[in-house]
């Protein structure tokens, strides 16, 4: 995994794919799907949906820190099996055969399987609303991994695969941050 | 366009595609691109991240009302031209050839070249975050649209265009909720 500028950690959210999402109580990793996110800015800001109902968002809200890790489409029935069962009966890391990567910032690992992983830390929780804001501290991309596609969760139980990708940077140039 | 059931109206948005948001202050309907967009709940609730930078967040914030339009991979340099000029010169419906369609809740109008239309109200504008709650009233699908593939914006000035769909509703069963 090689580490990526934070000002671009945006556009692995952007596009809008399914993440996991790491969390440590300190004894124990887990790790929850979650496919309801959203860029809130590019420093980064990402918000995600959670709440009591993920097992994971007991150790979100003590630790305030989590890893957003970015699976790709040959991960689908890892991804699928961690979304549709507990950490609180399961160890979720063993089960499925992930490596947990110690992070630079945080207790909560990074996902050695995975295409990508954003180190954040809770900005703040809106309870009324289940949005957990969140702030980038480190992202990483394994650019050698092959596989690059990542899958779009449409909610009724199917995904969709990353298809081909088209180009307007020269139209866009005015929107796009400098750098990126 | 015919109607889709609310309870489904998340699938539209929760694969992460670049959106159209339409607005009306009673004079003159305008139309932004977002693509900083999740949903928050079933019923639906959906989240865009918005602020005074965009022309249309007047409107918004006044009228409290808007629609969600899904556009198609056909319409991405619409999608992109929208984005890149402001509704304050320009009449981007006139410029970018879309037409209005009257909704049945709201005064901002539906977009009839595009793949899906969601009426929603403002639930609460979070300004801290420059996030907008939305609460959806209605929604519509084009099933007789041929291209129905949409596109993800990266951040970056591509896009990813869907690519193929992968079948998992046997395993997601247990949380796939009723009729999805």
């Amino acid at each position: 995994m090689q580490p990526l500028k934070l000002s671009k950690a945006f556009t692995l959210i952007e596009p809008g794919p399914v993440v996991l999402v790491t969390t440590s109580d300190g004894r124990r990793s887990n790790v929850m799907t979650i496919s309801w996110t959203m860029v809130m800015d590019f420093t980064p800001r990402i918000a995600i949906t959670t709440g009591e109902w993920n097992y994971s968002f007991r150790s979100l809200k003590q630790t305030r820190e989590c890893v957003i890790a970015i699976p790709a489409v040959d991960m689908l029935d890892q991804v699928v099996g961690i979304g549709t069962c507990s950490g609180a009966e399961t160890d979720k890391f063993a089960k499925f055969k992930l490596t947990p990567v110690p992070a630079k910032n945080i207790k909560a690992p990074l996902i050695k399987e995975c295409l990508a992983n954003i180190e954040c830390r809770v900005v703040e929780i809106i309870s009324r609303h289940n949005i957990v804001v969140l702030e980038a501290l480190a992202a990483y991309v394994d650019s050698s991994r092959k596989e690059k596609r990542t899958v779009h969760a449409v909610g009724d139980g199917t995904f969709i695969v990353d298809g081909r990708r088209l180009n307007r940077r020269t139209k866009m140039a005015a929107k796009i941050p400098a750098g990126i």
